[in-house]
C-alpha cells in the first residue's frame, strides 16, 4: 500500500517511537505522580522531561506550563471551554480551523452568547487578507482569536505572525492549532505572539494516537472543564488550583507519553521540511500535468507544506479515492477533512469535498509517481 | 519490586495486550473510519467487534450503544454534562464516588443548582443503608443515581441490584462506575437495572491506558459535551447526531482500542475472581495478625475483594508507603485515592488517609507473605 493520508495520521511511526512504546507497556506502565513509590516517579520523571522537551520546540521558557490531554481535540475544548466568555465577545477564528475549534466556538456561541466571525480570505488566492483583518479587528475588537498553523485541507501555512500582532494590539486571547506544523514548520511561540499553543503528538510530531495538549505560554487564565481525580488534593471538590495538573485529570497514559518522548528526541525538524516540502513541490508538478485536476492551493506556494487537496471535474471526490484505492493500492483522504467553513471558499461542493494528498517523512518520489500514474489511467 | 498498586492501574499487562498494541502500531495506526481505504476499514472493524465484546461482557443487547472515550474520567464527564439538569434536580451518589463523579457532580451543583445527595452509610459496618435509602429516595425524589460497583478505597462491593431497582421505581437515571470491577465482578446491565456502565480499561480489565468509554444500554438521551471532529457531516457544526460518533470527537486511539480488545479476549472472570477472594482473604487474614493495623472493610466479607486498606495508629499513610517502597521494594498506594467523601466515614483523617494494598491476577500468595514481613518488622 502506498499511504498518502499523513495528515490524519502519520504512518508509519518511526522505530524509536514504537520501540518507545512497547518499552513503556513492559516497564513503566503505571499510575505515574500518584504513589509513593520510585515506579511511579520514574513515569512521572520522563511525563517531565517530555514536557520539557515541548516548551523546548515551541521556544517557550520554562515557566510556560504544558498540559497533557488523550488528544488535541480535548486540549481545545478545555482551552475554549476553559475561557471566561461574556454575551457579545468577538472571537475571531481562520475559516481554515478544524471542527475541534469550529463545533466548540459553536457550542459557546450557543450557550454564552459570543460572537464568531471568520478572517477575511482572498477567494482567488486563498490567502489570508492581513489588510482587511485590520480594518475588522478596528471595526469589532477581538476578545480571543483561533488560528490553525498549516491548513489540513490545503497546507497553506496561515501567516500567525502577521495576524496574532495585530490582534495583541487589542490584547486578544491569541490560541494557535499546530497540529499540521509542530515539528515540521517552525513553531517559536513568542515570535509568533502565541499565548497558547495546542498541538497533537500523532501527526507532524510523529508521536502515537493518545497524548495532545497544549501549551500555556503566557499563562492565559483558564477554568477547568473536564473534571476528575488527579493524584493530589483529592478531599477538594473542585479541580486543584494549578496550571497544570488542574487540566489532567485521570491517570495519565504514560505508554504514549513515552512514545512521544522518543518522537522529540528522533525529530529533525529542518530535514523534514526540507524533504516535505521538496516531495510537495514535485508532487504539485507533476498533478498540473492533468488538465482535469483542479488543485486548491494559496498562490504563494512558499507559504504551503505537506497537503495538496484537489477536485476534478464532474467526479465525485469519494470516487476517486475508491478507485485509488481498490485499484491501485493508494490510500488518500476524500471529502470535508473536518473542516467545515473553508469548502464555502474553495468551492469543492459539488464534488462533496477534496482528494487530499497527506505527504509525510516516509513518502518517496516513488509514491508520488505511482499516484499521479494512477490517475492519468482513470481520470 | 513488589507491586500492590493494582487498584491504581493493573500492573503488568497481559503478554497478548502488550502484542496487540505492538501489532498495531507496526500494522494498524491509522485514522479509523476517516479514510475510503481499506487500512482504514480495517481499523473500523477492530473498533467494532471491541465495541462488541465490550457489549457481551455487561450482557448488553445489540442495540446498545458503546462509546469508547481516552479515560472512563472522560466517559463520566460526558454522561454528567450530558444529561439535562434543572435546577433543583436531586441527585444521589455513594460516598464510595471517586473524584471523576463526585468533581464533575459538583461542578454540575454550581452552575445548575442540582442538589446532591450521598447515599446513607452505615457507619459501623461500612455498608450502604438500603432500607434508609428507600425513604431518602420516597421524601427527595432522585433524578439520577451514580454508584461505584467496587469502591476502590475499601474493595466493598455496593449492592448495586438493590439501590438501582430502587431508583428505577422513581425512573430516575442509574449509572454504574465499573472501573475497579468490570472483568473481575459480574456485571449484567440488565439484572443491575444499570441505565449506563463506564469503564476504563486499564484496571480490572487488564488493556491498556488511553481507551475508556461507557455503554448506554437503554439509550438514555444525552447531549454531547465535547466537540471537534467526527470524520462525518463535517459541515455541520453541531456534534452528528449520532448516540456514539456524536460522544467520540477526535482520531480513535486504535492502538489502546486493540489492546483492550486482546485483553477482552483473554479475559477468564471467573478464574480471576477465584483467585483475588482466595489472595484477599488471606491478605486480611494475615493482617489481622498485626495488632497495630486498623483494617477498614465491610462487615460482610462476601461484598469485598481485591482492595484493602489501612491505616496504623500514630503513622500518617504516607510514611508507610514510603517505608515500604525504600527499604522493601514494595510499591503500594497511600492517602486519599480520589475519592473525596468515604474519609469522613472511615475516619482516616488523622493518617492523612489509608495505605492501600490493590491486588491482581500476577500477585502472589508470596507478594503478601513479603508485605506483612515487612509490615511486622517496622510497625
Amino acid at each position: 500500500m502506498i499511504y498518502l493520508d499523513n495528515a490524519a495520521t502519520t504512518y508509519p511511526k518511526p522505530d524509536a517511537v514504537i520501540q518507545a512504546m512497547d518499552y513503556a507497556n513492559k516497564n513503566l506502565a503505571v499510575n505515574a505522580g500518584r504513589g509513593a513509590y520510585h515506579f511511579a516517579r520514574e513515569a512521572s520523571k520522563v511525563i517531565a522531561d517530555t514536557k520539557n522537551k515541548i516548551r523546548n520546540i515551541i521556544s517557550a521558557d520554562r515557566t510556560a506550563s504544558v498540559i497533557f490531554t488523550p488528544s488535541i481535540t480535548i486540549a481545545l475544548n478545555e482551552v475554549i471551554h476553559g475561557m471566561k466568555w461574556m454575551p457579545g465577545d468577538v472571537v475571531y477564528a481562520s475559516p481554515y480551523e478544524h471542527n475541534a475549534v469550529a463545533r466548540t466556538l459553536n457550542a459557546v456561541q450557543s450557550s454564552c452568547g459570543i460572537k464568531i466571525k471568520l478572517l477575511p480570505v482572498n477567494q482567488d488566492t486563498l490567502e489570508i487578507d492581513v489588510e482587511k483583518i485590520k480594518y475588522e479587528f478596528s471595526q469589532d475588537k477581538p476578545k480571543a482569536v483561533f488560528c490553525t498553523h498549516v491548513s489540513n485541507v490545503t497546507g497553506y501555512i496561515l501567516p500567525i505572525h502577521d495576524i496574532f500582532t495585530e490582534a495583541k494590539k487589542y490584547d486578544a486571547i491569541t490560541v494557535l492549532d499546530s497540529a499540521q506544523s509542530l515539528g515540521l514548520v517552525n513553531v517559536n511561540a513568542q515570535e509568533l505572539n502565541a499565548d497558547i499553543v495546542a498541538f497533537a503528538g500523532h501527526k507532524t510530531l510523529y508521536g502515537p494516537f493518545g497524548i495532545g495538549g497544549f501549551v500555556n505560554v503566557n499563562n492565559i487564565s483558564l477554568e477547568p472543564s473536564i473534571y476528575g481525580g488527579t493524584g493530589s488534593d483529592s478531599l477538594n471538590l473542585q479541580m486543584p488550583d494549578d496550571k497544570e495538573l488542574g487540566f489532567e485529570p485521570s491517570s495519565m497514559n504514560i505508554v504514549a507519553v513515552n512514545g512521544l518522548n522518543a518522537a522529540l528526541s528522533e525529530l529533525n525538524q529542518s530535514k523534514l521540511l526540507d524533504k516535505e516540502q521538496k516531495l510537495t513541490n514535485y508532487l504539485i508538478e507533476e498533478l498540473r500535468k492533468i488538465p482535469e485536476i483542479k488543485l486548491h492551493l494559496p498562490s504563494d506556494l512558499t507559504q504551503h507544506v505537506g497537503i495538496v487537496s484537489f477536485t476534478i471535474n464532474g467526479m465525485v471526490s469519494e470516487d476517486v479515492g475508491t478507485i485509488l484505492d481498490e485499484d491501485f493500492d493508494i490510500a488518500v483522504r476524500t471529502g470535508y477533512h473536518c473542516a467545515p467553513w473553508i469548502h464555502e471558499i474553495i468551492n469543492d461542493k459539488k464534488s462533496l469535498g477534496t482528494v487530499r494528498i497527506g505527504l509525510g517523512q516516509f513518502t518517496s518520489k516513488e509514491d508520488i509517481d505511482e499516484l499521479v500514474k494512477a490517475l492519468f489511467e482513470f481520470v
